[in-house]
């Protein structure tokens, strides 16, 4: 598969990013990072670039987790109902 | 509902974190960010943690929105199913 390339802006910052990601999954994923480091930058204006982006990757991957555990529950569901 | 505290080390720096998650949770959130961003400069040894952690972000946020697709559909299953 080839690999897809596009130049993002993310708090200020230009990313070349690369994958087998469609451009329009990798632009939307930038669009939502760049807006939750916003949010957390509000939330917290003495802090430094780099514990915002960390503090969101925190957030997103809370997230993550908690939904994994909702699939994973419906995955159950379905095949019990079989 | 009472906010819980913890101090959490990701990348070598700490983050006091609260919230309404669990602390295990917060925890083992922390651990995951922690393995990913050693991952990502592992692969790109000559970015600033910023950077890392940016990236870092972006990958578990492109994971988030696949596995949010992934659920959606598995809800419409099982509203079909019905």
């Amino acid at each position: 598969m080839k690999k897809n390339k596009v130049t993002v802006e993310i708090y200020g910052e230009s990313y070349a990013v690369k994958g087998d990601a469609e451009i329009e999954q990798i632009e939307r994923v930038a669009a939502l990072i760049d807006e939750r480091m916003r949010r957390t930058a509000r939330s917290n204006p003495r802090l430094s670039t780099t514990k915002i982006a960390v503090l969101t990757a925190l957030n997103i991957a809370d997230e993550f987790l908690r939904l994994e555990q909702d699939y994973r529950q419906l995955v159950q569901m379905l095949k019990e109902g079989k």
